[in-house]
């Protein structure tokens, strides 16, 4: 990135410094393509995964009905039409695969909109079903990636999605950068046309600090086996003191949705912090609003779902990350447990048979 | 910067972390309000110049007529309807003032898009007519000023205009970070909707270190008159050598566009690129197309259009740097003399009363 910040010059420029800092970008772009198992052109960048949803949905949705998760991102359900159709989810967090056919059961062109992992409890969907459902219907998928990328394989030669969206700053790249993915053959109009930069896919100046952080960071992608490892030991002990982990479909190594019976998840995130442990309540997009977390309640988890803080273990989390964090939940719940709020051990566990460590 | 990356906080988030990195952003915020006479609250941060303008003229457009300099750069024209009525030019680069009245009088609300100054030429817009006019017709205005500002005083309290697009790599800051600036009370909806961020004016996690960059270059915004200084004596030296200056309207400090007649823009691109030294053909935005400038041929400069190049002085230009640049221009006219190709000094200068030096 320190490199790419010299780069001044302008990528379409065709003197030596615009190539200078076209190859910073095409670099980025051909690691951004490796990674995810798409050509290189077909790699849009963009400011970040906001903007990659914004633009997939607003290119595909026209002149189709859609059909979108309950349990999707802000960024997604934000740049749906108002009279998208919303699939519900089942308990275990993951997409009800007969909500989604009968909704495409009714006809005419479709566009669907279906995260590849849940962010703020890692759930990750049946997406091989929900893309031969697409694809049986003739309907286009449109994934949103920037919680899965680089915490599972992903390629696009097989996904069956004609978009893929992904974010920088998720997967330890800068914030500021991130891409749209395209199908091979696919063409879309920008949402943002200017210059015709990104073959006129996307117009501005490219990002190409950011982009180049998002480059390396999808190169550097690690072992997301170490982190599920860690996890595991997180949540055991998170269990032990009382709490309960929401979604009990598959998931992401590194993503913990951990409630606790009666304790507002905004009491959790400032107690947690004055230990030291950043969570969030929900998404951390829109927790600037601490509300109920959308997605735990579209799962049904009723009450639970204004008691439940999410913790994202980042790609260089270690060992003593995860002590420093049982360490401080141990804290809170015994002072909790002092004052008599419930949450202690055993307490909430067996009422949700949508939970599971 | 190198702070903005190591706040790898979501400035959403209500932990130390997400508080960490909202106070960069509001300090960045603060920075880029001050520059240019705003109210912080009023400042919208994006990722850059195109996304800014696309912004503001997709929320003001509908419902409205809209009128567009014939100079805008590509992020306006490729923003603003089909039907959008384009404005000339004078032959020295300015807005038409008379073509806007009259295209104000046919009534209605109207939306007019006016550069503060142009960034091929520097050419300098009556920007006080121009909002005069705007306001006696009950029109909105909205001022592109990624060329402008750090070049000229901006003063949104009393510019006149709706909505100002910035962009930070323009004077000195990283590619990656924009903004639209909204007059006091003014409200717009969002382009990229999702989380909210940004008071619901533009969604997506703000690129921390590209924004606190953007900030420190324009609280940084250097002496404008020491540019034009280096400027003229580039200028004059170029002229000496043959070339024709492109537009005689005021102009920007640091912006030179030299024509040499009967020489494709592209030749000396290259050529000079060869001595190390970078410009542009037209707009570098669009420049790896290099066709005639879509600017200098509303100007009525015919031919000349396509034999023009644009010469940037950047924030930190200096003596050297103009000396290198008279050599490499030297030695590439004399080459081009020995051709013999036209070009050479007092070649074309009087036939075009557009010019000056």
């Amino acid at each position: 990135m320190i490199g790419a910040l010299e780069a001044t010059g302008n990528p379409a420029s065709i003197h030596g410094a615009g190539r200078l800092a076209r190859r910073v970008l095409e670099e980025a772009r051909g690691q951004v393509a490796i990674a995810v198992g798409a050509a290189s052109g077909d790699v849009v960048f963009c400011s970040g995964g906001t903007e990659a949803n914004a633009t997939a949905i607003a290119a595909l949705a026209p002149g189709r009905r859609v059909l979108v998760g309950a349990t999707e991102h802000d960024a997604v359900r934000a740049a749906v039409p108002a009279d998208a159709v919303v699939l519900p989810v089942l308990q275990d967090g993951t997409l009800d695969l007969a909500a989604l056919e009968s909704g495409l059961a009714g006809g005419g062109p479709a566009l669907v909109c279906v995260m590849l992992a849940n962010n703020e409890t890692g759930v990750v969907h049946p997406m091989r079903e929900v893309a031969a459902l697409c694809r049986a219907h003739g309907a286009l998928l449109h994934v949103d990636a920037v919680q899965g990328a680089g915490r599972m394989k992903i390629d696009m030669g097989s996904l069956g999605a004609a978009t893929l969206a992904l974010s920088g700053h998720k997967l330890g790249g800068p914030k500021g950068a991130g891409a749209l993915v395209l199908a091979a053959g696919m063409h879309l109009p920008a949402l943002i046309a200017g210059g015709g930069q990104e073959r006129g896919r996307r117009g501005g100046t490219p990002a190409l600090p950011a982009i180049a952080g998002f480059g390396a960071a999808m190169a550097a992608v690690g072992d997301a086996g170490r982190l599920a490892g860690l996890r595991d030991r997180l949540e055991a002990a998170a269990v032990g003191l009382g709490a309960v982990v929401c979604g009990s479909g598959p998931r992401l190594g590194n993503t913990s949705c951990l409630a606790l019976a009666g304790v507002r998840a905004e009491t959790q995130v400032i107690s947690l912090d004055l230990a030291g442990v950043a969570v969030s309540a929900g998404s951390a997009c829109s927790s600037g609003k601490v509300t109920e977390s959308r997605v735990l309640a579209a799962m049904g988890l009723g009450e639970l779902a204004g008691c439940a803080i999410r913790v994202s273990l980042p790609w260089n989390a270690c060992e003593a990350d995860i002590d420093g964090f049982i360490a401080a939940y141990s804290v809170m719940t015994a002072r909790l447990r002092t004052k008599g709020v419930p949450g202690g051990p055993g307490g909430a566990a067996s009422l949700h048979p949508a939970f599971s460590s």
